[in-house]
């Protein structure tokens, strides 16, 4: 399975395209961020976000798109830009027919690290033994874009494995 | 000059239309309010939002498109949505290199009242009465989309003579 992990931001947009199956190793396909210069039009900055997101959608072909889900009391300045590129991130895979998944920071941190309040140092040093890479990706935008990518290697089995035990469960109740 | 004014939200985007030039009435082009059902996937909802603005935009042409300038402290709950829904509109406009302006709620609710404070009654009654409409555009996100597109043709003249002025109190400073 292959994901494209989007650490959502207006100023520097992670992307982590990461392989991997479970109990497999996982493997770095690609990393970068896209950059888009403070001084540029808003609506510039944006389109250049979609068009960069839906570039490396067609180009790598992931299996899932994973959003860092954002939430509106966290950095208030910067909330908006990163709502906004979040939501290009779901058009552009949605646009292109490939399921999204949204994962919160904690349960990012939580898959990497096993501490749902671990820091950026934290995460990348656990990215990096992961992928077994050399050095920590920088920046950081970059180590949590493939944070988001490993969560939800990590996770879609479990989670498909609970929704087929609560399918089963229902249908048993219901006397299927 | 037309303007193509959008009420960002997830579950209902209002779009106007307005004609109009300075010192001379303004009439309603078009008026729609798109809608999204809350039960489908979010990538989904934005994606139709998208569609449907690219082609207003296509089907009215603009000379602007004016987009209500979102704030994160207003709304906790539904600010991501707006948000994503307010990118997508200068991502449509932007593609289809038509300027954007944005204009805060205060600012169009005192274009079309004269209070900033103005309730959603008021902004409609004034709306009906500015394009000489029989009723209050319905629901208030119509009116105001059409509040949004009536305030930037009002203020972008004011704006383009403001700015005109400084840039001649500057050249006169610098001795040019």
């Amino acid at each position: 399975m292959r994901v494209l992990g989007v650490d959502p931001g207006l100023t520097r947009c992670g992307v982590g395209v990461v392989d991997g199956a479970p109990g497999r190793r996982c493997g770095l396909v690609h990393v970068d961020v896209i950059r888009t210069p403070a001084d540029a039009e808003l609506g510039h900055r944006l389109m250049a976000i979609a068009d960069a997101l839906a570039a490396a959608i067609a180009e790598f072909q992931p299996d899932y798109v994973a959003v860092e889900r954002v939430f509106a009391q966290h950095n208030v300045r910067t909330v908006m830009g990163t709502a906004q590129a979040a939501g290009l991130a779901l058009v552009a895979a949605t646009r292109a027919g490939v399921p999204v998944a949204m994962h919160t920071p904690s349960e990012v941190k939580a898959a990497v690290t096993g501490s749902g309040s671990a820091d950026k140092a934290q995460v990348g040093t656990m990215v990096a033994r992961i992928l077994g890479l050399s050095a920590m990706p920088k920046p950081a935008d970059a180590a949590d874009a493939l944070a988001l990518a490993i969560c939800h290697l990590w996770r879609a089995p479990q989670q498909a494995r609970l929704a087929a035990a609560l399918e089963r469960g229902r249908s048993r109740a219901v006397g299927e």
